[in-house]
């Protein structure tokens, strides 16, 4: 029969399509894709919207029991949920080809995705480059590929969108080995802790990209009623507090920003009641 | 109160959100922003679907009755229905600025884009660089900038998502000097036309960009049941029929194609059975 993979949209079980419901209300069954993002909603609030169980799909059914799923698919209308759109996370693209090359029949209910519902800070879609990823570093792994895409961005006068690392139903190394299932509380990449990483990058590899005085935007919770956007230099922005994730950073290239684009940037200038987070100075003076 | 800029996504009038639709029946007015896109289906069909009066909002409208609207927006609930995701359009960015310029409250109900819909065909999304708009050339009017933007993008190693032009309740210069309210018959640019403007372009420019050997994808009705895929030389694509509105051409850069993306490219890749239409040369040889 058919594999649906279904986009959530952005906010909670309301921003799915009537067609994405339809669909979920009459299928044999409702994965739903729980590792790539979150939706600002709980599965137990999407089945009673649903009126149908949702089996929750982690990273261990993805990666073991997903063959299972694309066999049933082969003769029933199976429904995997995914937060945003389908193809915004490199997850469900790997997935649509498993499908493919199983002759699974796969239909995609488009969705909102964090890459163009971003317009509303104000930038135009046409003017971004590449999508970059920004990941939690840690002591011994410090990648930087994505910094080197920014500055190819900002080369050739292109606004840079940075997606924030997500960690969800991770085990530790420990826990990892011995093969126990605890997994590590979740954890979002703010807006602060990204500044950050890219200020550190900046100072170990100098490749002149990204500074405290880099203009940039803050995005939380784009498509949720709690939305807020905070545009500012990265050291003011490091002061804001934005809640509760998901959190994107936008670094836009000033040389090419249109009158228009400027025109919504200045509507989310950062405002002195805005820097409520101590600064980075006085934290290490107190130390 | 609000304005309600409200996605309706690429498909029909099934692809509204659950929670856009709770909008649309509660709102004081839903107004169909109807110039920038179609949806594949018409104002009746909405109109039966939501309960609701659906009023078409074209160009002159927007250009002369907007302001109309914002006044009733500071009073009522007020819903613009846009096709695609609400900030894909630069008219509906106007929209946003124009209200926040007069203190009108502007919630947006985000939904499925071209921009993120298009990762259908395989390519990354996070490996595409600007997006350009390919406009219907005449005898003296051929811009070129849009052929900047794709030479830098294969310059830096990005994919190029070209949208075609849509010429919509256009009138003819007769018509409009004479302020006759009559208007063209819809014109939508097929790839097929996107492929020739470009060979023209590049023929008068020399700047090396697109060529009868370039590889390229050509999308029909993304997110559509009637969706059409093929990606092959420009040369084939020209014989291929790829049926009614929209479309959209895709130009990747072949250098920094991953794998994964290789596969599902090859799923598309262009048949024999699909060069249906007449070769360029043969038609000349018949002319």
């Amino acid at each position: 029969m058919v594999l649906y993979l279904i986009g959530l949209g952005l906010g909670d079980a309301k921003d799915i399509t009537v067609r994405g419901l339809e669909i979920v209300k009459r299928a044999h069954k409702v994965y739903l894709e729980s590792y790539t993002s979150i939706l600002q909603d709980t599965r137990k609030e999407m089945e009673e919207l649903y009126g149908r169980e949702v089996i929750e799909a982690d990273r261990l059914f993805i990666e073991q029991k997903c063959e299972a799923m694309l066999d049933e698919a082969l003769t029933h209308e199976i429904a995997v949920l995914v937060v945003g759109d389908v193809f915004c996370a490199t997850t469900h693209c790997d997935l649509n080809i498993r499908a493919i090359q199983k002759n699974v029949q796969v239909v995609s209910i488009h969705n909102a995705g964090i890459m163009t519902a971003v317009g509303c800070c104000g930038l135009s879609l046409y003017n971004f480059g590449l999508t970059v990823s920004i990941p939690f570093f840690t002591e011994k792994w410090r990648p930087y590929s994505f910094y080197e895409r920014m500055k190819t961005n900002m080369a050739a006068g292109m606004h840079t969108l940075c997606l924030l690392d997500i960690k969800v139903k991770e085990q530790s190394m420990e826990n990892l080995i011995k093969g126990r299932l605890i997994f590590e509380p979740p954890r979002f990449m703010t807006v602060n802790q990204a500044i950050q990483q890219l200020l550190s990058l900046e100072e170990e590899k100098k490749m002149d990209v990204f500074h405290p005085s880099t203009f940039c935007i803050g995005l939380a919770r784009v498509g949720c009623p709690t939305q807020r956007i905070v545009a500012g230099k990265a050291s003011d922005l490091l002061r804001v507090d934005f809640g509760g994730p998901l959190h994107s950073l936008i670094v836009p290239c000033l040389k090419t920003v249109t009158e228009e684009e400027n025109i919504m940037i200045q509507h989310f200038a950062v405002k002195e009641s805005d820097l409520v987070l101590e600064k980075e100075e006085d934290k290490k003076e107190d130390d």
